[in-house]
């Protein structure tokens, strides 16, 4: 063992650690408390293997897995920005590329590359493991809104344009797992969870 | 899609939501909160694949990361048995059994059959796959605990053969990373954080 070697890499473990801090818009089941960013990366990365299944490409379900687990990694600096905060969003690219580029450079150079890369495909969306872990993404916090009856939605007034359009980014990675949502959704715009628009 | 298997997965998926409740005796870095289940898996998942190269024998990353990422659910409903709390450790066997007949009878057949043997390979620690992952189960909270100067073993008064005879699982893993710990201990004895005998 390279003890430099691994000094950084538990460095990096340590610092990852601040992720169970970053709260995030979602509640628990049985209307519980926030979540934050651990416990939803390892939510989607268990529900990316139970529900492997479902993706319309083959997927190296390893590559997904860690994807899912680290997809949050760069909020640890640049903060959750929530999924329909639009002026957020707008200021996130370039707070999360700087969080990154702090972030990766704790690790030993081949892994900080390994892990960037993984991550960079998350962001642009363009394999099928970065499409099914997006479907994870989406489909993880959604189950646990409609076990407490669209409060998340209800609460912030929420129009279903917004989840409507993360669900056609769920629909790259999984037709099935998106016609699914679609009728959750009608649901709760039935319901009244959700505004028509 | 079959939507009758795709809703017990999803009813899998959503009771496992609980494991976010489970609390252990483990505290964050920087002296933070306790640590729950779901974070210390998802903690675990993340040192599995970055440490694999530590690994003494060839590990499929894949089954690794699915075994570590589950192989605390059965204290949804068996709780968290603390790893120095000899007494409760007696009893925890026969209630993560009953747990695990509850928890896995969620699942489709074939998912049951499926992460109920990861889960086994895990508790039977027979495998290497199962090897590296009781390595991580013992350095993610050892790491955490070194973090906080030893805080968790010092106010539990805990002798060094406690985390030293878990150690010795970790060496079945990894002996590079055992000797890293063996050290680690030595210096919290030295610092009057774990006693010596």
């Amino acid at each position: 063992m390279d003890r430099e070697r691994f000094a950084r890499q538990l460095a990096f473990a340590l610092q990852i650690d601040a992720e169970k801090d970053v709260l995030r818009q979602t509640h628990l089941s049985h209307h519980g408390r926030r979540e934050n960013d651990a416990e939803h990366a390892w939510h989607m990365t268990v529900m990316a293997y139970l529900l492997r299944e479902y993706s319309d490409e083959p997927i190296d379900i390893a590559r997904t897995m860690i994807m899912t687990a680290t997809h949050d990694l760069v909020e640890i600096y640049a903060g959750d920005t929530y999924a329909y905060d639009t002026k957020g969003q707008e200021t996130a690219a370039e707070r999360e590329l700087q969080a990154a580029d702090k972030l990766f450079a704790l690790l030993p150079a081949d892994q900080a590359a390994e892990l960037r890369g993984i991550w960079e495909e998350f962001e642009r969306n363009d394999t099928p493991e970065a499409h099914f872990a997006h479907a994870m993404d989406n489909l993880q916090p959604m189950m646990l809104n409609d076990s407490n009856d669209g409060a998340d939605w209800r609460n912030r007034n929420v129009a279903k344009s917004g989840p409507a359009s993360r669900n056609a980014v769920t629909r790259m990675g999984s037709a099935e797992i998106a016609d699914y949502v679609d009728e959750l959704l009608d649901r709760h715009v039935a319901a009244g969870n959700l505004r028509a628009e």
